[in-house]
């Protein structure tokens, strides 16, 4: 018997236990926690230390590089052991890593969007790395807390029938994407990443240009992605002419994806629908949960999408 | 006393009089015609070949080059005199050629939005032309016929809580926009542009990447903006950490732009915020009949956003 | 083994084999047919008279009254005997008349709501039967097919910041509303119903208004409920101060219901949330199924809800 | 030249100007109060006592009997004299008094479209007084302050996909429909009103279920409706067969209604729209200011509804 535990934030569902990474390492094998960045970093090395396994859903533990972390989250990181032991927790890149790791980093929901709609196409070497431009559009609920924040801007009257960009040219996910793509290019890269709130629930909607080195077809470009994707339990890779919507994958861990080629610029346009909360979040953690246990990486994630 | 009429497709409104262009001559000076494409370069050429003024609101007059129009919309146009003359309606690029004009082309909706969103910049010549990317994200009644169009693509249960790109590398308005923004660069380019549905009634918004061609700062890029909108009454520039939001403009003929530059990618991020209906549509045609007309051009359009 | 099998109309998911109900009743113990009314009462008996067993989704064997029938749905009904028969498939009212039947009828949307937000007061002899009054409130899916029906009402711009009445005074749903909730009250009573299109895609929710024969308590009334409601797996009675939401019912079997007394006007004020895909249609009719076939009456429906 | 001016609460938008009645006595000849309930009852007697004239939209002035305010407000009113003066600031009822008042107290959002679904038939003597059923749906920016109020119930995750009462037997709004509707039938009565919160910007639906005194068609009940209606520049009395929408009045002055026999159950269904920000509040408000200086009661209210 495998013991899972979630370590979160004391919030508006009441408070069970202290917050005690040592406690937990006693009663757990697993711990998932859910907790703002900078306070996984204090709470997953306790855990670490006493033999406890950590899958770590905020932003400590994503990026490899910790001048990165202090770039982008304005802070030093406090468990450097902890990030360079930590494994990108997107089983598709990483699954081999994953299975015997004892800390996973759940990928944030705009890097997983845009890296699963872009993968195939980094790691072929048909694409050319400078230009890329990436376009995230979220629902409300992947403005942190289930959309709870107190914040005017996601007051309903405020975010329905609206659309408007955010965080430009300064994201936080914008390295977690760029060290993911890097690796699978082989060289680093920069991608203009830009995000978007709509007006759904849920739902994250990548778009993504890439410039291709060679000229290619949209046929010979869903060969690469089927090939990439072949065998994945949560990826689908639609046909020429099928388009991915938010509303297929909501409520799951899939991700639909599909690509097609533009003679006339030279570039392809990659694009991908996850639900922020599913493949975006904590479905997301329940396959790393999965491939860590040796499960089948379906269990507890057969429910079908909610549709309509 | 200028006569205006406005003649459309015999629609659930009821039919009020007969499509009849040479008789529209005789009793209006100015007609919008709200006619399908290839239907309105039948009448078009009556009307003005019997001394009308034409507002053409549908696609047929807007490219410039006869065979652009046979290869985004896979017919022959029928009235190359009347293309020639056609003055593109988009009054902060062609104020004074719309002014005398016989026949105006009012833009598409993601083109107004896309070219309101670049144009100071591709003007300045602090772009590169080569990897321009746009992303477009419209309302539903961007879908043609106030999103009446009976196709379940468009049902309630269909589009609500969903997002989804759609006509990917191949939307008809994409040669519109590159024929605005080729004309101020003084150089063809292409754009990678990418049209998106979500779920509002409502607004359009415009995220266009644009490489630059040297180093520049976000005030500076907002200087350039500020200066080539100067004066304008429906455009309003956005200051520095200020964002564009659909929901600032519906109801209205405004566009809010704003511009911020990128140093890690050498890239700027422009963007735009439209009623798709507004200045993505009806209301721009009002502000071309004002030019036209020599009346204030804001004439009919002084009515402030519907917020929230 | 228990096979069972589902009957629809051939649709835009592709038909699989002709309809064929004799045939049917050799490859499986039960069927669901999901049927437009008229239709299902041709089918049906051919099922039943080869020995199957039916959960009929139409509302073509709810009302026991066949001059209801012809009142209501403006036709004579052509299969009387499978009328007499048939089971009203509310499993709280009718548990175990439908474990033995080989017809069951599930309810309609807003029925379901509706008599499960007043049953208990119904059946406590303490509402008085004259001047009840129901307010129906259903999301786009309720409108038959998903919402897909193509009627210019459910596209997304009608609908969308939308809320409108319709079927006033008229609606079909209302005699299987009084047959349900006068046997509960063991004498003949009217119901006012109306019902109302809400810009959302899925939930139904239920406020009735049912005045009171004696002063009685919000305490008193809740404790009429809990004990109606006792053991019933997808019930759940909220207490005083609690509100009843769509949002915690959808994707579920769920019903929410709390009961509020007015003494101000002698009447009580309950309210009830279900899906109206869930408890209000196929959930039910799978709910039924387990009834039907001695299984845990949540099998097959342990998924919670979707929140948000 | 009549000078007006607008005194609300120091909020988001900035403060221009210390909230000083007396001071506004001198600079401006009618005054709109947008304060809370509560702060009115202070800031409007200092006014009134130096000559201004005020329109209130908060609730203080609403209630004429004292001892109601105490019920519904927990707190005793602190202005007898100016609660005894004022008038109920609805012009379809009392455009007589409204015309030289000193106090106008605009209406509750519930209360307008109560009153003006149900004046006609109440004023007839046609119905019975006993038994009145009225359900209120508001869009979310009927919660307050355009619905900016920091509280979860108002996020677009919470209210979004969503639909619930709230207020139950319990909303203060009741007493100010009694009131109106007592009034109009010239003997007291009490009506059981159940709001309910949905999900869109603007629009306020009622639903009102009348017992009738005698039998009578929908037809006869449209003429008592079109009489008491008719000449009113902002009520529009649908025909059978119509139905009222909020997409139909949003943006504008308007209130639609209509009314439908139910001889089953011998009681009348009447229902109107209105959007809570136009009719149910400020545009509303606007109509009185007309009213008041005796201009053209279109004045300023002429704008279209927006429309989708």
């Amino acid at each position: 018997m495998i013991r899972v535990a979630v370590a979160g934030a004391s919030g508006y569902m009441g408070r069970f236990h202290d917050l005690d990474p040592e406690w937990l390492a006693g009663v757990a094998d697993v711990v998932f926690f859910a907790l703002p960045h900078m306070e996984s970093q204090k709470a997953v090395p306790v855990l670490c230390g006493h033999g406890g396994r950590a899958i770590d859903l905020s932003a400590d533990y994503r990026l490899h590089d910790a001048d990165d972390y202090v770039t982008w989250y304005k802070a030093p990181h406090t468990d450097l052991p902890g990030l360079a032991e930590a494994v990108y927790g997107l089983p598709e890149l990483h699954r081999k890593a994953i299975a015997p790791a004892s800390l996973v980093a759940s990928p944030g929901c705009y890097p997983a969007g845009a890296v699963l709609a872009t993968a195939p196409l980094l790691r072929s070497g048909l694409a050319r790395l400078d230009g890329i431009v990436i376009d995230g559009k979220s629902g409300i609920t992947g403005a942190g807390a289930q959309g709870r924040k107190i914040d005017p801007m996601y007051l309903f009257t405020e975010a329905n029938e609206n659309v408007q960009a955010y965080g430009i040219a300064a994201h936080r996910h914008t390295p977690e994407i760029e060290q993911e793509l890097s690796a699978l290019a082989g060289a680093p890269l920069r991608v203009a990443f830009t995000p978007h709130l709509l007006p759904l629930n849920r739902g994250l909607f990548t778009t993504a240009s890439v410039p291709l080195a060679t000229a290619l077809t949209t046929s010979r470009l869903l060969d690469v992605y089927r090939e990439f994707y072949a065998g994945e339990p949560f990826v689908r890779v639609l046909d020429a002419g099928e388009r991915p919507t938010t509303r297929a994958v909501v409520g799951s861990n899939y991700c639909d994806v599909t690509v097609v080629a533009d003679p006339r610029t030279g570039r392809a346009v990659c694009v991908s629908a996850i639900d922020n909360l599913g493949k975006g979040g904590a479905a997301n953690g329940v396959q790393n949960l999965n491939v860590m246990c040796g499960w089948s990486e379906r269990t507890g994630l057969e429910a079908p999408p909610v549709y309509p």
